[in-house]
């Protein structure tokens, strides 16, 4: 069965508003497995329509009950607060700020009332919704408190290469010292459990190693031999089905042909890395521990290219798809 | 005018042997711009051959002077040292890393007198080279030594992207401390020379950063603003064409699409997950410093698949290919 797919436009000043457009009528094929529901404002849409010269045929509801058909040119928008006033393309402002926060919050509304099935986001600027006073940090942010959810875990997808995170943002000198036997069990379980709920049975995971050639048996670096070859056993011995740790210079691109269905990358860039230059348009970004699916394009609000028909919709299409291929 | 280059079959008991093979004869296009010669034994390859099924028409020569035509399908041999016994497939030996090294030393020699223009290599066993008593460590130690080079240094390509180390087979944890303003730049002038060397007119540089998101102002990470930044400023103002330093997400994407002939990465895997994750098979590795271009497939002698008709290629191909084409 199709699902229905919030889909918010992000920032109004920044990309998000083409890019939402650009996939939707550019991709019919989005229509084949989703419903989508745009939460945002006609007026701004129809301003980046017509900077891309792209026909924009919409239909405004005011409930998800309204929904009577399904055709690739007909797009359903939702607004969920009163226009006062469009923001400017490609300036940073509280208004703008306020607008993404309130299309966010609405769409995450409806999917804890399952009017919708999941959503797919578009970017936001923190720095807009600091002036505008909205006090939340970021997507994740708002979704973990408006849901009273407590661990999300990041999930980036590229084609076949799928990378969850033990950190994210902390220093380079610190990830060392932030690596610990159980809670990379721990972190391998609960990756395990997002896969299934996704979908994957019975999903295969693979550890990165953190020190080149997996520190040749301590030659250069003793976390393998100390952190990580215990962490795989004791997750092995708890039935967690994970190989390694792998040489970070083969193991994404194992995954990437088939051999595992997630790899855990110990710190930000090594994820980020293997998979933005494997792919960077088709990357995207799935939070996983909400009550809902959410799906990401893994790109900045883009200030400088907006209103300029220059932004690449990749990575906004295939967000939808997930959101419509693995929400549960 | 096409460039004689040397390749040495690598270890005869890895597979070596049958990825040189099925790189001339299925690759017939390499003979545009190359005149390969085979720096192995006959009897080996005439094995491999066999084992692949593939016709292998050749040609012994005991000098680079009986060179009298190029013909895709007649595969100059040259054999340097007479051949005992056959070394078993799959089976690591001191007589297999003998041989080994005998290829490449014939090579070096012939290189040094301009006999040939390049070498081109496949992958050798250490462990065979050490139980053969050869006192040498690896590939890049052998031509150092034989040529009586000091500073060699790797340039890895993968199609468009290509990538320098700051540094290689150093534990993870001491990376940071790795960093220098005055050693960054020197190394940023020297990849600079070393790209002019095989063509590359005014070439253009990034370096990579070391913190997620470059550290965002020092909020995650200091070695952006007290090592890198001043880096890139010290190598601009003496001439080099630099940006960044750059984040290590973002940086490999844009040399991907031409926006940099080369990234100077700060570490073994930033560099290597990069390159192997965007495409494995076309990694090829530059090594920069000699007297003479020597290029090489990125893997190993892969000793389990050796004999069987298993190994990609491909690499080899990319690894004679960049031999004629950036030989000098």
């Amino acid at each position: 069965m199709k699902k229905k797919i919030a889909i918010t436009i992000g920032d109004p000043a920044g990309v998000g508003p083409e890019i939402v457009i650009k996939a939707l009528i550019n991709h019919p094929e989005i229509y084949e497995s989703a419903i989508p529901v745009v939460f945002g404002h006609r007026k701004i849409l129809e301003r980046e329509a017509k900077n891309c010269g792209i026909e924009f045929p919409y239909q405004l509801i005011t409930g998800l009950d309204q929904i009577k058909n399904n055709r690739p040119s007909n797009i359903y928008i939702y607004e969920p607060v009163p226009l006062l006033a469009i923001p400017e393309s490609g300036r940073i402002s509280g208004e703008a700020g306020k607008l993404a926060f309130e299309y966010i919050r609405a769409a995450t509304h409806m999917a804890m009332k399952k009017q919708v099935d999941s959503i797919a986001t578009a970017p936001i600027s923190k720095e807009a919704m600091r002036i505008g006073q909205i006090p939340y940090l970021d997507h994740t942010d708002i979704l973990t408190k408006l849901t009273d959810s407590r661990d999300t875990m990041t999930l980036f997808v590229t084609k076949k290469l799928w990378v969850f995170f033990y950190s994210r943002h902390i220093a380079f000198k610190d990830i060392s010292a932030s690596l610990d036997t159980h809670k990379i069990v721990d972190t391998l379980r609960v990756c395990a459990q997002y896969l299934e709920k996704i979908g994957i049975k019975n999903p295969k995971l693979a550890l990165a190693s953190l020190n080149p050639h997996s520190g040749e048996s301590g030659m250069f670096g003793q976390e393998e031999i100390e952190i990580l070859i215990p962490a795989v056993q004791d997750a092995q011995k708890s039935g967690i089905s994970v190989e390694g740790p792998i040489s970070a210079d083969s193991v994404f691109h194992l995954a990437k042909e088939g051999l595992y269905d997630a790899v855990l990358s110990l710190y930000h860039d090594q994820g980020h890395i293997a998979t933005k230059t494997y792919d960077f348009y088709h990357t995207i970004s799935l939070t996983m521990g909400l009550p809902f699916l959410r799906t990401s394009v893994d790109h900045g609000t883009a200030m400088d290219m907006a209103g300029k028909n220059k932004a690449n919709e990749i990575s906004m299409v295939e967000a939808i798809k997930a959101a419509a291929k693995y929400a549960w």
